[in-house]
């Protein structure tokens, strides 16, 4: 099957899934291709593959081959590209591929631990100035390291899942007593999620340029946000309940070696971070240069620039480990909601409308302060690829449903 | 084998762990019986368990049977129970009890995710004196919810591991940027920690009456704290570095149904909480009484009594999950610092010394404020069992190795 050159899903890109179908329930790797996937357990035993990257790929999650490290997912990525381009492989590849319409999507690798940053100076900023008004919009920390904080592993879930509203604690402004009850300021966090699949032991440190060892690639990730609950919970030891409900993530994996030529330099930091963290003579930039878009109900709402994060990702794991925190396949990183200088460029209801003053106008005519039960939210992104080409990550989607009882 | 009626690992006790020998690597299961450990697995074999026991002892970790859920919890106890007591059993058995000093103890279960809470009012009410002098002891919502956050599951290790000095960024007082090194107040936390067995759905709660149909049982725990990198890092996510390097726990789980005789009234609550908070009407009461030691160096530093925590595990658990997450076979939750009224009852040094500005004295004359390398810390506790006698705890141990260039 050809695909345009430019095709946003095509031969450049190449992500990773795990998918099942209704004629045949079991969990397969899948990669996606235009508008099909890839069996690609099928498609190494019908090109005759290495039997190491056949057993990698024949795996139900992508844990084996997250866990097999860079030079597998090297090996692994040229194989793919040649069943899928080389004509010789390509009456053999062709009943391997599926139409994607035709498969239903599963979380690709079991998470082991989840963290997530706040890595955008402009969220941080927009959010200090809100939860804090009259304070500095920055804490003291915020320029001298990513603040991050560890989100529940077990509530991420798949791009399609629909979403309950939470019920948890809340206190109304004014109030001395907390009430219980459905959030009633449920929010979106659009980010960026990061996939560690080279484990690390404990004790050791990562440094920067050893982050392209152990990060395998990225998904687009949403981590929902329970504003009243979490407004309540906070002080002193972090969000919890207002995130815990649920993160959802893309259904593919895009492989770091697919954004080659979206790396960018990240913004200049000042002041300068301490030497773990100060990437001025690093031999390759960690910023990239991904286009995000927020969708509510179909409609554009905001259209956030990840080449503006303050922190990159090698500098988040280079921070993560620098205590001897170690690694294992699957962790997932995020970075934090990414908001951009302009207001159309926010990545989360709460900078959107300023805590819901300034509602969001839909084509529908209706206004929207935080999400409405039913509301469905979208996001996706594209990347710079070889040749003037965009790359596109897979969204991330969900629908919102009422509270329970 | 016969031990004393009132040994603290006697017949009332039978924790649970995965252990090794030299002679033999597989990990097995394993239940501590005075200094010996019962291989389960062989035990099964060898008294002609029913098929499904026999498996579920037969597993390299707890997993199995944390899933297997309580009415096997009570099948397997009984099985155990009669195979260590029964006459007609204890040729069979006799081989299958190995020397405790001959086994090398594992990690008992996969952590799924990590919980730490913050149940003491004497621990939250110290800690906010020192951090935040001047400031009400007491965050506002800290007696309308057990405040909680989620830490590191990958970094869980089992007692007996050292413990590296972790690195990382700390601000000394009056300076404005941050210096970069070894942890200089390195500090424990005495807790309990509960372990999960039966997993729930995501959405479901699960309300104080059904804690005890998820919770397997319960283990010591020292959650290690950096209090310098923490106190630089908290605000505003909460502890993140300062707690990620290591968490320890006991090798031996004890499960609940070891604990009938601890139960007891948790103090009285005033504001009275929100109804799914609210233990007034529950036919068993959630409170434990459980007398901890803590050594420092083979000294007893501290007895915090665990009987005066202000939320109970049910607590916990009707929280964790009131916002809809849904609880995993290993889930692992702590209380946190267990801390009494009185001085020589509070389970962290920095209570103890008062942020070192009072140092503990040992009997070699040497003074701490905070931990130096070679110490080693060792948490232990008792509770009463049947007719009197004191069921132990299995201890949770460490040592602190110097911190890496």
């Amino acid at each position: 099957m050809d695909l345009p050159h430019d095709a946003p899903f095509g031969v450049h890109n190449l992500p990773y899934g795990v998918f099942s179908t209704a004629g045949d329930p079991r969990r397969r790797l899948g990669v996606r291709y235009g508008d099909h996937v890839l069996d690609a357990g099928a498609a190494a035993r019908a090109t005759g593959a290495p039997a190491d990257l056949a057993e990698l790929l024949a795996a139900p999650s992508l844990g084996p081959l997250l866990a097999a490290g860079r030079p597998a997912w090297t090996r692994v990525r040229a194989a793919l590209t040649s069943w899928l381009t080389d004509e010789r492989h390509r009456a053999a590849v062709a009943p391997c591929l599926l139409p994607l319409a035709d498969t239903a999507p599963h979380l690709p690798f079991e998470v082991a631990d989840y963290v997530d940053f706040y890595a955008s100076e402009h969220h941080a900023s927009n959010v200090g100035r809100i939860f804090r008004p009259g304070a500095e919009a920055l804490p003291p920390n915020w320029k001298h390291l990513p603040i991050g904080y560890h989100g529940r592993a077990g509530t991420v879930v798949v791009s399609g899942t629909d979403v309950v509203r939470p019920c948890g604690q809340r206190r109304e402004p004014g109030e001395q007593a907390p009430s219980y009850g459905p959030s009633r300021r449920l929010d979106i966090e659009a980010e960026v999620g990061f996939v560690v699949g080279t484990p690390s032991a404990q004790g050791d440190r990562v440094a920067l340029a050893g982050a392209d060892d152990h990060v395998f690639g990225l998904c687009l990730l949403n981590d929902w946000s329970a504003r009243d609950i979490q407004a309540w919970e906070y002080v002193p030891l972090g969000p919890m309940l207002g995130k815990s409900f649920a993160t959802s993530v893309s259904a593919w994996v895009t492989p770091l070696d697919a954004l080659r030529h979206a790396r960018t330099a990240p913004p200049p930091r000042d002041p300068a971070p301490l030497p773990y963290l100060d990437d001025r003579a690093e031999p390759v930039p960690y910023g990239l240069d991904l286009a995000l878009e927020v969708r509510l109900n179909g409609h554009v709402v905001a259209r956030p620039p990840f080449a503006t994060m303050y922190w990159t990702y090698a500098q988040m794991l280079a921070h993560l480990t620098v205590n001897g925190a170690s690694l294992r396949t699957g962790d997932l990183f995020g970075s934090g909601t990414v908001s951009g200088p302009g207001r159309d460029t926010r990545g989360a209801l709460i900078e959107l409308t300023w805590n819901g003053e300034e509602p969001l106008r839909l084509p529908d005519g209706s206004g929207r302060g935080f999400l409405e039960d039913g509301d469905e939210v979208a996001v996706t992104a594209t990347a710079p690829g070889p040749d003037g080409i965009r790359l596109a990550l897979s969204e991330v989607r969900a629908r919102i449903l009422p509270a329970r009882p």
